[in-house]
């Protein structure tokens, strides 16, 4: 199946709703007219339009929205067509309960809200069959429509007797016999032995709650299912005669699901991006919402696109701000500059009622152009035009930090070291915006995907090892890479069981060390990382650690830092071996940034691994994406004053002032020469 | 019907439940020989007795009520006499499951607790009219039954089967039709149009909660069946023969019912007054609790009851604080200071066991007169004795705040710019403290009322516009009124949708502006206000503010003040328009108490407002009652230090100590000629 | 029956679960080699093994844990063997769901966790007869088997209809008529009278929840259903013959069960100890272990048994805090100096999986025995060897703290004067300390135990005055003992029913006073002790108060102390009062640990009571053990730093490190020839 290149524009533009406004096609054709002055050239329709699409079973209305797509098509006005299943009609639910989700206490849910349905449903999967089909029917040919967008922020999880069988054929088909199941589970412990698969249930509160092994795998189980459910969605699709490129969009560090599982299916990978922005420190804001861009481009090593995103304010969190002046297109290129080929909106008209009648709009209830945000959103149109040439480039990274969902969900359900709190996200975070102040790009990527292009691989809290993990790091080292792995890894299996025999698992002679012991430390409890000697590493002589210590015995490492309290002082808190032609580094405890920071400054000079600025100010960051021998480097401002910065003599200026300073709220593009990526 | 007079003494007593003693007939004798001594000339009588009245359905024990009201009225006490539909029989529960209520999340209650039966089921309606109609032909013609008690704090819903009939026959009857329903709910949103009104199930935590037309009319429901339910009881009294005057009780700022859909079937509005002296500055608890019993007589514009109150402390609070020496004088004072012709307590004699055995009462356990309280209680109904002159008199406010239980319903059920706190209630405690602080009596009314007789309108937070505020607001200005409006009003219709082309709706050319953006600040974030030029109307040239910052754009107002900080700087943060004979003043943030106090300080001198007295000094709470051109003026001190202060030269004093101070925890009543009310 | 004598070492081992590793011959033997090393002499099997032992129903394998236990014996190891009904196997549970629990809102629970079983149903006691009569039959006569552990933490209640029914019939006994049980509970109350016990339901979050009499009778009827079917589990193995003692196994200040009523039953307590170490001051949680075993002591007034700690730590505490050098034996020691005959740790080989693959063990993940807390568990067992004349010896203790249950269920039941915390238990831990840190040995009982061998009775929060405390009191006074007896005490009867006519009931003439008020302080609220005058009585002349202040009415007792602020400055705050030979001191407020220091310092020295050791130093905690006429004393450092101490000149070292200081978390232990008991 061939699927059509999306065209040399930026996509730009949002959800967009007509189905609210159906009864006012005065406000419709302002709307337009609008979108045009916006230099908006996409919208994304259909996300929960079922209702009207199929006012009753099998009665169908699809008049409007050819209606729509016909009018924004004369206009220049590309579409993205949704399958409305994130939502599904009263008389669905009504007429066929089993399409209601069970919660995990074995209570079924009435109708309401959204992303409620049963994903394992044969009556769901048929009904949703039936309208994907007739929407593919209206408008596979329909030039207007250049992408499919498969539900809507596939989420949550459900209990029903349905969903238990399928687990229990899920399980069966993974383990065989149910004394695999046993062993892999550890049931014998508190007698909790299976019989047959029969007898199984998902985790609930009412039941089992600490069988890890359990929750575990009903939460690969839940994404195989969700999958399962997506991948059907397309299938109708496809057979239907589709061939326009498919995506799916997801959300902010969403631990439901592992996406990677789910972005293996669609052409295009997608999130809708609500970061808290002057809420605290905007900088730190633009790394996390910046892991979560490279996190999604990592996924399929590849552009993603910016699915939603808020003009202004969102109304669901605790506190809705409005942005500053400025913030709106900084975070739309923010985006582009981590390999975004889009940048869309929730909402393009502002609903008048429901639950997100006050989320932000590009057109709000008021109606007029004649708004802050109005305009910001039309400079931001027409900022993206100017770009266009951007469109498709790739990122190149030298390093990466290993951050994944399974190992996450087991070290999250265990009771381990710290039940109030591991940092799991915080330590990754670290990492990443350690080699990201130090001038790298950084993919964020699961175990499963290929190390060889790194030069550095940070790998904080690796609490399971699976995918082969342990091989393929020791190659990579072997190979002259360089490893950071850290405390609190190595120590299960994929099945949550502890490795016996020393940890971190089939390391121990990579990282000449063994884990003996590990402290959990009180709020507000610390410890400090002391040099030893002059080793002429690093900045400051003290860095704070929190939260974990680690107490290891060496076994051919050399220690770096020791501790500087507790009955552990002098016990080693940074070790280093010699492995093959590379290093591993080992972290023992949760130490602050500042420690990262100074870590990764010597290792990237040490190892004259080129960043792409040097010398960044605090407040700044630094991204790049590349064509060919053409590198388009992003330099944003993300604090409200202006920051001097010493742009490199061969920066040809594509976008944005600059003397000798970037204004608060503003970015600079430039574009250099380079060498092809190293390594 | 002819509703006979209150007699002319205060109402002095409180619930007494002799059921639980009639045992110990010693007991109850000793009651009565107590509550002669402290002066007490009425009980409440029946409030849960059910069980004792009617021990098995259709067997029924009035003699000991009988006996006890007659033994009452002997002694000179009066008695108020109690539907007891507050808590049903074990028996009904368990011959008739139907009368227990099922929970949001359409769970069945056990029988247990009190209020807490379904008021749509046809049984309940049924049991409640035998023993209702049992009760009236028994005591309707006795002397010393001088009101009926309808039930008891009627409170919270219920979802079963038969309220959701009700419900949707209550919708069916509201929009007609499903289509205007699925309009005004904007059910589009979402997909969750309804096809039918079967279809409707009321709010749900296992459902729809975020459906906000629906979550409002339900609301409204409720309080529709409940006042339905409460005609009911009093229709089968009236229908015996009943001809006393009828009394519901309200509790303290409570939001499950609207109560002044209640208030226009009963003659005497009351309330259950519970403040939490000792616990902050009790100066602030006496404006909270001052602004309730504002609220109450507001409701019927004539004086109101104190049902109950606590001799010293409650039990069922966080924490129980004793009354301070004088705070039970000077509460009860407060009351009647406020409009109040009774102070009642709860309770009579204390409980030995049960739920609130612990609660204060005006004979506790060890059941002596030797106690403080007992002789607090005997002092304070000494006075009220004194005092009788003022009973029936009128409160004449020139102001009045509207604080609107619909608006207030809507409002906090959005998802909108503060999802932690919206602060309605202090928004509106604020407006009603400054003016009070100002020397004015004020009136709290919600939007149905009429506004022609007042000076001043603060209008806070007026989110939800109905009932035609609009046009009643502009002719209030245009005939010279003032109004003071804030932030976040005018936002939406009677059915929560909201206002397209500008707010605050219907009233920005009064406003002179309309608002275009709203700012939520984080927990301990600020602004400020700043005054433009030498306007001179503030003392402060700095006054903070917080929670919400609305961004207006002026379309002929005048800015008075301006923002401080954030990139709003210098936008209007208070302006003011000439609109007919009348001024719109238009507060655009959550502004401190300071701000308030100046602003009216200023508006009341300007318009030659007089005020009950003049320079008030911090601590002391002004009140006064009005019969014909007589003014009794409550000087309350709510500090446990002496205060000094002026008493006008013409004052003739009633109660109290005055030497140029009024000491801690006390009172000082003064009589004054004036002329007729203003306006 | 004769019950045989445990041999004179101290039980030394911990729980072990072979049937996790059957599939591991090599880690079985690895296992014993190990335990030997570390001078483990016990193990207890069978916890949670009904799943290995019975894998089908009716099917039964003890092949396993006969060549387990004759390996045991053969290495000179004993066993603790467990009844299994701690965790019933999933087949059970599948064919008979009547074993579920059924939660307080009447929801079953699924199979899933452990302690879980209806304790009523008949076929869970069947099931549970069964394999205890297989485990008996295979077992009574193995020499290596020297005592029987009765299931496992009992705990939890069930509300299942079988549990209805038995508590019905519980009730019926205890109150024969139905009259009285209304009268007892006081129903009358919100009208909530009972027609006939068949409508009684035990306590719901969504019934009667308020109702205390039945709430506090609920808890009595847990208490009584769980050593009903205990005394089930032990009479089917007393009926096979089984000859050896039974013990049960309980947790730190449990308040679901009263104990006392489950000890009667067994022939040694044990008990579960997971102190928190360095989490904040060591030495709080020293004395507040100290406490638990002292509980655990005089529960039987003889050696308990420790039945599981942890060598490192937990891993189920919100943090897991290694165990600092020289905690482990200090911890061991402490359960020693307090009474207990056995160290033992959970776990022996940590698990591979499930719920508590965390919790440290004596053999760990790694397996060797080259690790710090195999050390110190070595050397903890070398050290017992070595003090093994101590084992059986008793504690004589001259005070003792009344700790009762049945008024903690009823105080913290009741809707009171603080219904965010009453501190009883910091309460009676103050008392506690402070007799302990004055150097006498403590017990700590409750009010059915006979007071008739102390000489102080510390009294603290006597809600309830049940089993006649009133008149044992009268008498220990009477008889010149000491009393000290606190605010909140003699407030209600054994079904909660308030006292009427004064309270502490039936104490007045003994305190010479009664309480008048109660005044709930709010948080961070405080008042302050004064002393009356010159007393001399105390070091300091100002102590803190919080939380109650009891406002009292003296009749005879002298005030020794007054109340510094509030309106009842000048009020008596500490009173003492002749009564037969003995004193009777009122404590009214929660005063601060100086206090209680300072109070029981005066009356120890003022009646000659001689303490264990003079001039205890800050840190370190004193205790003592005596056979005949040689007293064992444990002198133990609580902190990291080496405390200066002076030991008796008559000492004996009998282990330990002494020259002149000891050593952080180190302990002495000397001996010395004593008079017999006092009094």
């Amino acid at each position: 199946m061939s699927v059509p290149k999306l065209c040399q524009q930026f996509i730009y533009g949002g959800d967009y709703n007509p189905e609210q406004w159906l009864d006012r096609p005065d406000i419709l054709e302002q709307d337009i007219v609008l979108l045009k002055k916006a230099h908006i050239n996409t919208v994304t329709l259909g996300v929960f339009s079922w209702s009207v699409l199929e006012p009753q079973e099998g009665v169908f209305r699809f008049e409007w929205l050819h209606k729509i797509i016909d009018r924004l098509y004369q206009n220049g006005i590309r579409v993205i067509l949704a399958t409305p299943s994130g939502s599904r009609p009263r008389w669905l639910a009504e007429k066929y309960p089993e399409v209601l989700r069970v919660r995990e206490d074995r209570v079924r849910y009435l109708y309401g809200e959204r992303h409620n349905h049963c994903y394992t449903s044969p009556v769901y999967r048929e009904k949703v069959a039936v309208i994907n089909r007739k929407l593919a029917e209206n408008f596979k040919d329909h030039p207007a429509v250049m992408m499919w967008h498969i539900s809507n922020e596939y989420r949550d999880e459900c209990h029903c007797p349905l969903c238990q069988q399928a687990f229990r054929k899920w399980l069966k088909n993974r383990y065989q016999n149910i004394d695999e199941l046993n062993h892999a589970w550890w049931t014998t412990f508190w007698s909790h032995t299976y019989q047959s698969f029969d007898q199984i249930e998902s985790p609930s509160s009412i039941g089992e709650k600490g069988l890890h092994g359990l929750t575990l795998d009903w939460k690969r189980f839940v994404t195989a299912q969700t999958t399962d459910f997506m991948c059907h969605e397309i299938r109708v699709l496809r057979e239907a005669g589709v061939q326009q490129p498919t995506v799916v969009n997801f959300m902010n560090d969403y631990t439901g699901l592992d996406y990677y599982k789910l972005a293996e299916h669609v052409d295009y990978v997608s999130w809708d991006s609500y970061p808290t922005w002057h809420h605290k420190s905007d900088v730190l804001t633009a790394f996390d919402t910046g892991m979560q861009h490279d996190l999604m481009r990592s996924m399929k090593q590849k552009p993603f696109l910016l699915m939603e995103s808020s003009p202004s304010s969102p109304n669901w969190q605790n506190i809705s701000k409005v942005k500053k002046p400025g913030m709106l297109m900084n975070a739309a290129l923010h985006a582009v500059a981590h390999g975004s080929d889009s940048v869309q909106f929730f909402q393009i008209r502002q609903s008048r009622g429901g639950f997100e009648k006050f989320h932000s709009a590009v057109i709000d209830h008021y109606g007029g152009e004649d708004t802050r945000i109005f305009k910001e959103v039309t400079e931001t149109g027409v900022v993206l035009e100017t770009l266009a040439e951007i469109k498709g480039s790739q990122v190149n990274a030298a390093a990466a930090v290993i951050y994944d969902m399974e190992s996450r969900w087991a070290m999250e359900s265990a009771k381990g070291p710290r039940n109030e709190g591991l940092f799991y996200h915080e330590a990754a975070l670290k990492s990443y915006q350690a080699l990201r102040k130090n001038g790298l790009n950084v993919d964020v990527i699961n175990m499963e995907q290929s190390l060889e292009k790194y030069r550095i691989i940070a790998a904080p809290m690796l609490y399971m090892f699976r995918a082969g993990i342990e091989e393929k790091l020791r190659g990579f080292v072997q190979q002259g890479g360089i490893l950071v792995m850290t405390y609190w890894s190595g120590i299960v299996n994929e099945t949550d069981l502890c490795h016996i025999g020393g940890t971190p698992h089939g390391l121990t002679d990579v990282l000449g060390l063994r884990s003996e012991e590990i402290d959990g430390l009180c709020k507000g409890e610390t410890n400090h990382f002391l040099p030893l000697g002059k080793n002429g590493l690093f900045m400051k002589d003290r860095y704070e650690c929190s939260h974990l210590c680690d107490l290891v015995h060496l076994d051919g490492a050399k220690p770096l830092m020791t501790y500087a309290e507790n009955f552990y002082k002098g016990y080693p808190a940074l070790t280093v071996n010699n492995y093959g032609s590379g290093l591993a580094y080992y972290v023992c405890a949760d130490a602050e940034m500042d420690f990262y920071l100074d870590l990764y400054r010597n290792i990237i000079a040490e190892q004259n691994i080129p960043p792409v600025m040097d010398s960044i100010p605090e407040g700044i960051e630094i991204s790049s994406r590349t064509i060919k021998n053409t590198e388009y480097v992003f330099v944003q401002n993300f604090t409200e004053e202006p920051i001097c910065i010493r742009l490199p003599n061969e920066a040809e200026i594509l976008f944005g002032c600059y003397d000798g300073a970037i204004q608060g709220y503003s970015s600079v593009i430039y574009r250099k020469k380079t060498q092809l990526p190293q390594k």
